[in-house]
């Protein structure tokens, strides 16, 4: 590569070492194209958080800049986040023809489908984004028509593979485009950005066809209802149901939100194909005989509202879980729903219903990842032979195992960027190098807000979760200060009330001895006075029952 | 067996289809013998529970039958609940040294240790508990000194396996007590209850000594300082660090406050062996070269307040982890606990650390399961023989899988009784069946609460951590209704105040308007106003943020 003064800038606006929120940005000089907008779900101390976007504080500050977004495929943690990203920085987005589809759903539900430019592409597209081109590679993931990309830019390629696996059975017989992914790589591939989830598993992942064998076989061993519950966008999965529920001469009925939404576009656009009188709506299946009937749900991750957990909780306006049922949750616990999962699959064996679930069951595997393992990354990196490399997608340790992945196969350590939040690597002259931070960081949506719940409601909100509030209000008089009314202490979530009443007793007996100390001491600042009841309220409550709960006075004057 | 006329009475008081707070109740006539006394922590829905132990009305109401308890081994899950109990029913407790040990100490911190009659044990011993008489007969688990219990009523034996595995190569040499084991079976076991924790695995559990070679291994790699991280209890392994750092001429600092109380209670009981000069302070590790150093420290389910968490986030006061460290974590995730584990892997590889951790490092096997799996649990089975079988220590699959083994080596299915809260297998005449209910419940501990915390309590935590809390006061005149002060809005975890200004100025409009609608319609009860104020102030907040926040409305009148 001969020498430029062109400098090239990759860095993440969304999750670094963690799994979610994927959001990309690849500068060259003044051309910027982000790949990907994803929202990620909220940690467990996120308390009350709906979801969590990327900061865009640098897209906005770069406005101009953007020549727009390149989505790889539609899984919520890559489109989640376009909504709100396009309010601010309001560019034209590319994707291919399930994914716009996915997109165009979300954008029309926030009302923003009409201002939105919009580009179909295909695996044979090129694209001009400013100086710079985008095309692209057809790869394998858990949900149909994903996408790699590849940017030419003035100091060479850089190759971005989204998520993805090589599943050289998969269900639409459309395997990666490993020809062209060659060719990239004997042009010359500058930085290589690769999928680091799965980086720990060695060997390759499965293919989805592995799945379906295993489905049949739960069919074909079944007598009594089939419930099937997996991710909504593995449409590949959802087809093979369908097939199997055909050749066994049952009913379909769909279930849960966003299966329904999912199962619908796909349909609409022709990724998922189901005979006349396959599918029926969930109000017929108690008409059917148990053998003839299928339910595909959500709930694969025990989520406490999902049609699965409601079903199993006999909460469901229309379906239950009935004894006899084989239930097959097609999916692994996303890390930190392995509770809810458990319990789920507890609740079912309960009722007497047959569970099949995991990577492990008695009929095989009705689950294989979406990602790929060891062998498949070690392939990509094979196939691309980066010079530079940058492992994207993963929590650090899977990052960190994907370089040495990387330098199995011959990438230099020296030319293995490792990322954190803010890093970015700079391209330069034939050259990369960590180059200067960026503003990143996470945008806590709740409800309708936007970005307004930062550290201190999340900490009251912690605060409050732990022990609970005291309320304490008094009326004071303007003239001298003395008590008109109250105290009176209200609470919530500190004890229960009914049979706490002595300790409730003594609090306000404090409370009222500290007011009329400070009425004596002629402390009369509205501070001071909140303070001293804070102080003397909280010392004989920790005294009592080692709980610190929020204590908030209001002091009313008249 | 010949016919009787007594009645044998089994049940859980405990942890049914749970993992932890294990307490087996044993009834035969007017005697009542209770295995363990185990605590749990708290699920992630309740907020603020520093644990939860089982509620023994049962007990409580049959004071005068319960002969003692035993308890099987020292673990927190089966001695943690010890204290609470004895308050209530104040009986001897019977365990082996280690086991009475740990008890003694937790015994003595609440104040209860000269009130409680303790009585040491060992393999060989025969106790009288009423008309039952108790033996034991030794297993292997992850802590030393763990039983085995065998109850020989009129109707027959019944034989309680405690937590167990079987390990051919134990650390300490003391295989389980096979031959016993199997002479038990030869008198006929009427019912076994036997550990389910890992009947889902497939196997035999891997031998403690395993673990040994795996930390050789790493202590003959490591260049750097070595920190280890596991389970408190787990002498065996802690061990075997000992003699690994003896034979590499490194020093020991133990860091964690259960650390060093196990440490200690260990080495004086004769569990624990170090030689002299091995024991280094923590104060004393960083004058000491790198390659000289053990950190021997709690924290290996990656708690956040634990020794290893805050070392890897500098947070420790004495101790770091530094660039260089080899950090093995001895341990796999606690159901639940993945994340925090996860977190604190990341953070130890971004500080430069190594990271050896789990069943499958790159030097072999740094953990194994303390329970048996589903071979181990086969051969119990095949030793006991039992005429009837109830799983017990494990969530509610895991029960049923146990059940599915023992139907595998001949007991038949309906002699297999899988127990749920508050079931009760009733024994008589040879015969056994479902017995009536009890009653059974979790107790909730917050700070010295017990008990004091329930449903009402938890709703308010749950609703404030969500979407906060809003509270309104005002001070009302007694003579006519008007408004003397107020309304003031005092809002915590809602909004973000300082740029929130304009909502709450507005729900200050809302609240005044309807309180003078109030006074105008002469509607003057409280309870009146104060719902009038809440559906409003509701209303409207959900339209602008689509939060639900409690709203607690305050009225003073003077």
């Amino acid at each position: 590569m001969a020498k430029s003064n062109h400098s090239i800038l990759i860095f993440a606006l969304g999750g670094v070492g963690e799994i979610g929120k994927n959001m990309y940005v690849i500068q060259c000089d003044d051309d910027i194209v982000v790949i990907d907008a994803g929202l990620k779900f909220p940690e467990e101390e996120m308390l009350g958080i709906d979801m969590v976007i990327p900061d865009i504080t640098y897209l906005e500050e770069n406005r101009e800049k953007v020549r727009g977004i390149i989505i790889t495929h539609g899984h919520e943690d890559h489109i989640g986040g376009l909504p709100y990203v396009l309010r601010h920085v309001n560019v034209p987005i590319y994707a291919t023809k399930l994914t716009l589809g996915l997109i165009e759903a979300k954008l029309k539900e926030s009302g923003m489908l009409n201002e939105t430019k919009r580009y179909l592409i295909n695996k044979d597209s090129e694209i001009r984004l400013g100086r710079l081109k985008a095309t692209f590679f057809r790869t394998n993931h858990s949900i149909p028509d994903s996408v790699g990309v590849c940017i030419d830019t003035p100091e060479g390629l850089i190759v971005h593979t989204g998520d993805f696996k090589f599943d050289q059975t998969p269900v639409n017989n459309q395997t990666a485009d490993l020809a062209k992914m060659a060719e990239i790589g004997a042009r010359g591939v500058l930085c290589l950005l690769s999928d680091s989830t799965n980086a720990e598993r060695p060997g390759f992942t499965g293919s989805e066809r592995a799945v379906g064998e295993a489905i049949k076989d739960v069919f074909s061993k079944a007598t009594g209802r089939i419930v099937v519950s997996t991710f909504a966008s593995n449409v590949h999965r959802i087809q093979q149901v369908f097939d199997a529920a055909y050749e066994h001469d049952r009913k379909v009925a769909i279930v849960g939100r966003s299966m329904v939404n999912v199962i619908n576009i796909s349909m609409e656009l022709g990724y998922l194909h189901a005979p006349d009188g396959l599918l029926v709506e969930p109000d017929e299946v108690n008409k059917l005989p148990a053998e003839k009937v299928v339910i595909l749900s959500t709930g694969s991750q025990g989520e406490p509202m999902s049609a699965l957990t409601r079903m199993a909780r006999s909460a469901h306006r229309k379906l239950d879980i009935l004894p006899g049922d084989t239930v097959v949750i097609a999916a692994t616990p996303i890390p930190g729903n392995e509770k809810y999962v458990a319990r789920t699959i507890d609740q079912l064996y309960r009722i007497g219903a047959e569970v099949i679930y995991g990577g492990h069951g008695p009929n095989g595997t009705v689950h294989v990842s979406g990602h790929g393992s060891q062998e498949d990354l070690r392939l990509m990196l094979n196939l691309m032979k980066p010079k530079f490399f940058i492992p994207i997608h993963g929590e650090y340790r899977m990052l960190r195992m994907h370089g040495i992945l990387a330098e199995q196969v011959g990438v230099p350590p020296e030319n293995i960027f490792l990322l954190d939040n803010g890093d970015t690597v700079e391209i330069s002259g034939g050259k990369a190098r960590y180059g200067p931070k960026v503003h990143v960081g996470n945008v806590l949506i709740d409800g309708l807000g936007v970005g307004d719940v930062g550290n201190i409601v999340l900490r009251d909100r912690k605060l409050l979760s732990q022990d609970g509030i005291l309320v304490v209000v008094v009326t004071l008089s303007k003239q001298n200060g003395t008590i008109l009314s109250g105290p009176d202490i209200i609470s919530r979530g500190f004890v229960y009330v009914r049979e706490s009443e002595e300790l409730l007793d003594e609090a306000n007996r404090i409370v009222t001895q500290t007011l009329q100390k400070c009425v004596e001491e002629n402390v009369n600042e509205w501070s001071s006075l909140k303070n001293n009841v804070k102080d003397a309220l909280g010392r004989y409550l920790y005294d009592q029952t080692r709980r610190r709960p929020m204590i908030l006075p209001i002091i009313m004057e008249v």
